[in-house]
């Protein structure tokens, strides 16, 4: 399982390209396909996929690897968060294929790449920071009552939120149902941050407010992510503060607030 | 703002390693200089810091930016999730400095790596798969009764929840607190995914249930993944499950479920 993350051909990992390179098999969605083809063996065979069923492909995967192919499934971003390392473990076990290194074992290795999420914040400034919800507002798979219980939810923890595949063709009443649910709870003056096509051609980052938003700025390549009561902008760049900076003077040294969040160790907090 | 991931040297994208190399001066806790060294250029200004104040160093990485060098911020993860990029940010705004490419501003660069949730998911399967929370324990910033709220509430939603810094010297009693928090809502046989050391020597990952976690299992270096209610363990590796496989058999083929999440522009739901 290979993340190719969400900036483009830089944005791939060394793991991850080395990875691609030892693939005897690619499979993934065809934009997938054509990131990862520099990076491929010239004899790699392609097994590219257009509007097929992501069980189907799992499955191919687990077929092609069982017989000794060394076989790499390529997602944009990170494998392990709305792509397709999940259904790949759940097809083995609904298979019940045995996972390790032994004979007659699958072996599955998850290569991180970087989510949609971090390329959609470092365009937009520093707008999630600390904790937050990553929420899809598809209801293919998931029920509507539960994405909007989990809206509330989000918007009542004072959590920064990410919202994936906030329309898409034939799906396009979601956002705005979803922006009534936490305009009930947020004020309409908090930034919200747009970005799109994050690592492609045109790349854009456009920040409004919750109040502001209109649902026709929002495509199917756009992130939207809603800051918390915190959430600020500075000269055209959303930030969420840590909470360091207590007092903002004009000039004057900031004074150093709270303790260092690395302790001896180098963990953050 | 470089973020140098969560996999250790070949986790690094190839954007942060050529941004490495560009820069004339590099900031940054010493852990993630030592990771950075490889990439640097010989003649770089290496500024370390060991358990210094995070105001201070982003208002040296500013003044050093705006006197013409070109300064490297390195985070371990990604640079705009618990990390450094909030904090520079939010420097600058305090000190109204301008950001841009033109005379007189500051221009910020973010680059992502892949934060350490990403990581810790690759070593226990796919724990997370959809929609989750990322909540940081530590309440040196912020309120411990706003902490216990996120956690309440992200259990009532049913999110997966990644826990960040469950744990550190001095600060031991809340990994406790938390869990009961999440048993008043969550099954005690929640599977609970355990990452340690994730891109470095020594990297583990144990899965457990919510009932039976010790706290003594947790270390500083710990990323702790609470399942959803779909969580499952197969063959010792954590899965949430996209829902796609609605029937499990044995041996027989999978029936194709639902829709396919990826639409004609390659967007994933």
């Amino acid at each position: 399982m290979i993340g190719l993350g969400s900036k483009g051909p830089g944005g791939i990992t060394l793991d991850a390209r080395k990875a691609l390179g030892d693939a005897t098999v690619v499979i993934g969605y065809k934009l997938y396909l054509e990131q990862a083809g520099p990076f491929l063996r010239p004899d790699a065979r392609r097994e590219s996929s257009g509007m097929t069923r992501e069980t189907k492909r799992a499955e191919d995967a687990i077929e092609m690897a069982l017989k000794g192919e060394k076989v790499a499934v390529v997602s944009g971003g990170d494998p392990g968060i709305y792509a397709m390392s999940g259904v790949v473990f759940e097809v083995a076990a609904a298979k019940k294929i045995p996972l390790g290194e032994g004979k007659g074992e699958l072996s599955i290795k998850v290569i991180p790449g970087t989510p949609a999420l971090t390329a959609a914040s470092s365009i937009l400034g520093a707008p999630i920071t600390h904790d937050f919800c990553a929420i899809s507002l598809s209801d293919r798979l998931t029920d509507w009552e539960l994405i909007k219980k989990r809206l509330s939810l989000a918007s009542r923890g004072d959590f920064v939120i990410v919202v994936y595949n906030p329309r898409s063709r034939g799906r396009d009443w979601q956002l705005g149902e979803a922006m009534a649910i936490l305009l009930e709870k947020l004020d309409p003056d908090t930034p919200v941050g747009l970005a799109s096509r994050c690592g492609r051609k045109g790349e854009k980052g456009r920040i409004v407010t919750l109040g502001t938003l209109k649902i026709e700025e929002v495509d199917m390549q756009t992130l939207v992510i809603i800051g918390n009561s915190t959430t600020f902008v500075w000269s055209g760049h959303m930030i969420t503060p840590r909470g360091y900076v207590k007092k903002y003077g004009s000039g004057e040294r900031v004074p150093d607030e709270g303790e260092g969040f690395e302790n001896e160790d180098g963990e953050e907090s």
